[in-house]
């Protein structure tokens, strides 16, 4: 079998490393038990790039992200690198990989595995079965737009500026992403803005619209303002499927719904780039977690994010479904037998750390394709 | 005794003039039997005055409403007028009294009364005793900045800009007035922007942080990113006190904490202007809910609203706390004795309507003053 899967993985810092040789083990049981055979490359990043290289984010880091089909990042960060000036943060290695790959498009399910139900500060018949998926643009809006910064006007008084920009191809290219996420779903895209106050809000309404009008019609699409989505999200979450917004809302609302699920541990995420005339897009996938430099290196971490941001590489980047889907259900299976990492322990389950867990995934694996 | 308490009522549209007949009894019974005196006016706004005079927010409404010490104020709007014209929108009324009375500083309680803590998504362990002010500013930040608009660039594409602008005249304003609530209530003050990531955010935090550190030192202050303190929300709520925010995260955090309540019926909330040197402040009191025009005449609105909107007018801007806190225990128990309306109605309570619940409150005020 050719090895046409290029791989890039940065376990980067902190608990990266841990959790992720959980995910070493399921790739070479792939290899071994499902005949798909992935050309896999390790690299450097973060603290761990900086200590060895001087640099967060090393440019041979970069061309390698850049040759790969997908990269599988762990996390970065750490007391240690505190105190470096800000240009040589560790979260600088993130922030210049999805720069120099061109990943707009953010995606951050929040999804309730039935087990964890319970976890959830919501009744859980609010949220059990709960599967939402946020598309959040991630390069443009208020976090980037210029003018931006603090001056000091006639009176002397400090004036502090952000500009909310967006053009209309900005916009569609990342509808186009949340269109297609949810052609694959369930058809039905809730679009997020705040065209009542915002006029990069009103244009954002027209351009979604103008988008699913012409390219998706199969698509049943909703227009929301912000703050009602907040609520509806706090109320009555199951009423959505894929949610798109602009950077700011993308981010409020997407971390709104992460910890509606009660289990931050438990998730992973996507950012893409451009669909490239190859057919090729970027991709990045990472948990949603950090470094946890608290408890990294004591074997205590939970592998689930990472595990499933790379069941979620499988299914975006190179269309394996059903791979992903028996990844994802191995871990739903683990959890219902009762086993818990410190992070989602609940009373009456079996405390376990990073390497139980990860054998149990790829016991459940085993038996889930015998 | 002097007649020194000049309130103007704005029944407004849809179900306002309902709920606020409920208001005017209590006002009578505070006459009679509690010898506080009100002059009370009663003006038009919204629809109510286009149909009377061709503008939502007439002069005298707005000239009688400066001359009061204290605005309440119904709702207005409803689709008699959807059709008009931007520039006669009902809406129009409540914005030019915001403006014209400069009424900077929105406060949102998000209370759970014990006998609706059933009533919010959230687990009722997580809510029972809610009790959250959020300070939201409201006249400036990227509802209001300037440049704004869309606009088609050289490459003949569209971009949509908003300004996010922050003076810290501004911020310093209505950081005083949440440090002022925060003194008189546990001593907390949570502060929340995106310093991280914008630079309003960074002067913003700099700008509480020296007002609290110079005016208010014995208000412990927090400063959190505005996505985080979503996610705290959704999960700890009863961690916060008084929430502080500009006018796009307080606009999203309050609803968000409203509708952690579960009964967006209840709430009450209040818009304040500058303390001016006669020691007076503007100030107007308002429901959350619309003016409802589904249910409107039907006798079935919910008055608790208006009414905890009077409470929070007696308590701000006349200094009456125990009378403020007379009608919020008489509320209560009326709500503990099992009487609903339809919007927050639940299995085994007595469904009732807007008279009988507002003479219930009444009957409960008697008892408890008896
Ligand atoms: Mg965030
Ligand atoms: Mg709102």
């Amino acid at each position: 079998m050719p090895a046409n899967k290029k791989l890039l993985i940065l376990p980067g810092d902190g608990i990266g490393p841990e959790v992720m040789r959980e995910v070493r083990r399921i790739i070479d049981w792939m290899d071994r038990r499902r005949s798909v055979t992935f050309e896999v490359k390790e690299g450097i990043v973060g603290g761990a790039a900086l200590d060895a290289t001087g640099s967060p984010c090393p440019d041979e880091t970069v061309a390698a992200a850049s040759e790969a089909d997908a990269v599988l990042f762990g996390s970065v960060g750490g007391p240690k690198w505190d105190s470096l000036p800000f240009d040589q943060r560790p979260e600088l290695g993130i922030l210049r990989l999805r720069k120099d790959l061109g990943l707009f498009a953010n995606l951050r399910p929040a999804v309730v595995l039935d087990p964890l139900a319970d976890a959830s500060a919501l009744r859980p018949e609010l949220v059990k079965g709960l599967d939402i998926m946020i598309v959040r643009e991630t390069t443009g809006g208020i976090y980037f737009g210029e003018p931006r910064g603090i001056h000091v006007n006639e009176q002397g008084k400090r004036v502090g500026i952000d500009t909310e920009v967006y053009s209309e191809d900005e916009i569609a290219r990342v509808a186009r992403v949340a269109f297609d996420i949810a052609r694959k779903r369930s058809r039905k895209l809730t679009s997020v803005e705040k065209a009542n106050v915002m006029q990069s809000g009103r244009l954002w309404r027209a351009v979604v619209g103008e988008v699913g009008k012409a390219e998706y019609p199969d698509v049943e699409l909703q227009h929301m303002y912000a703050d009602n989505c907040a609520m509806q999200l706090a109320s009555r979450p199951k009423q959505f499927d894929v949610i798109l917004g602009g950077n700011l809302f993308g981010d409020v609302l997407s971390d709104l719904a992460a910890a509606l699920t009660g289990s931050l541990g438990m998730l992973p995420s996507a950012t893409l780039g451009a669909m490239q005339p190859s057919g090729k897009r970027h991709a990045l996938y990472e948990p949603i977690h950090g470094s946890a430099p608290d408890i990294a290196g004591k074997g205590i971490a939970n592998p689930c994010a990472q595990i499933l941001s790379f069941a979620m590489l499988l299914r975006l980047s190179f269309g394996m479904d059903e791979d992903a889907q028996l990844i994802e259900t191995a871990v739903e299976k683990v959890l219902a037998g009762g086993l818990r990492t410190a992070d989602i322990m609940s009373p009456g389950r079996a405390r376990v750390g990073t390497t139980v867990m990860g054998e149990a995934v790829l016991r459940e694996l085993e038996k889930l394709s015998a």
